[in-house]
């Protein structure tokens, strides 16, 4: 990777070989085709963007049009895979795992999206944030039984965990 | 795959080749070492499982215990991955992207879990259904301001979501 390394940050060497492999089974279609000009968070923006599913997959959209909101996997495949600490530039420096930065050893990212409509393998949604032409890697239904957490904190102390 | 396929079900012919590879950066350690043994989903269990992080990635946990609550990405390596319709034994014939079945062109799962602890490289987590075994793909804090979505709905009508 030819990026450099800011002040705080480590970098590990990744393993050899790949454990497993993945296919790009469409498109993600969105008004941003610079990283500076996407949403700072996926509520950033009310923008519909546009999913394209490779027609192969056509058939596995049935009864997705019964979703309100979905989970979509895709791959940040500009991103460099080798960082375990990191030090964005608007928040301290954290460990990757703490992060939803692209940058991660699996640059898979999940997006919770509001379904606007399907029409053939072209799904509308809103609630993205990535770059025009990131590859889909898959399409879930969002559950709220076991996806929504709404009282959910990040950024607490162990005095503030260990009162709740 | 030497599995049969249900009446109903649509297997497509996947690509040649793999278009990006995945890391496994740990394992994921369940009470369950058969599929007939997991909880019917992630909240059907209260057990605590354990996630272990190989030794490379020990500092990307740096605020990861500030999280009440992790999404946690894992492949399903056990799964076919060819089906498009699927006819699961206790529901109504969907696609595959209207499904949260391990068997999809990616076998990649989420689940989100209630952070119990960490130590080393070591976490333990409630919220898992997955063999014992399963490798991780990923770690993610659970923000609920793009996450939580309480009132999404899997399974509606046209009609209900005209009127919405």
């Amino acid at each position: 990777m030819s990026e450099d390394i800011r002040a705080g940050e480590i970098a590990v060497t990744l393993p050899d070989t790949f454990d497993a492999g993945i296919y790009f089974i469409g498109r993600i279609r969105t008004p941003w085709t610079r990283r500076e000009d996407c949403p700072k968070n996926a509520r950033g923006s009310d923008a519909v963007c546009t999913i394209e599913l490779e027609q192969r997959y056509a058939a596995a959209l049935e009864g997705v049009a019964t979703c309100t909101h979905l989970v979509l996997l895709y791959f940040m495949d500009r991103a460099r895979r080798d960082l375990v600490v990191q030090a964005p530039r608007r928040s301290a420096r954290q460990g990757t795992f703490a992060l939803r930065s692209p940058v991660r050893p699996n640059p898979i990212a999940i997006s919770v999206v509001r379904l606007v409509g399907v029409a053939g393998t072209t799904l509308s949604v809103v609630g993205l944030d990535c770059l025009d032409g990131t590859p889909l890697v898959d399409i879930k239904p969002y559950f709220a039984s076991v996806d929504a957490v709404p009282d959910a904190v990040v950024g607490w102390s162990k005095a503030e965990r260990a009162e709740r």
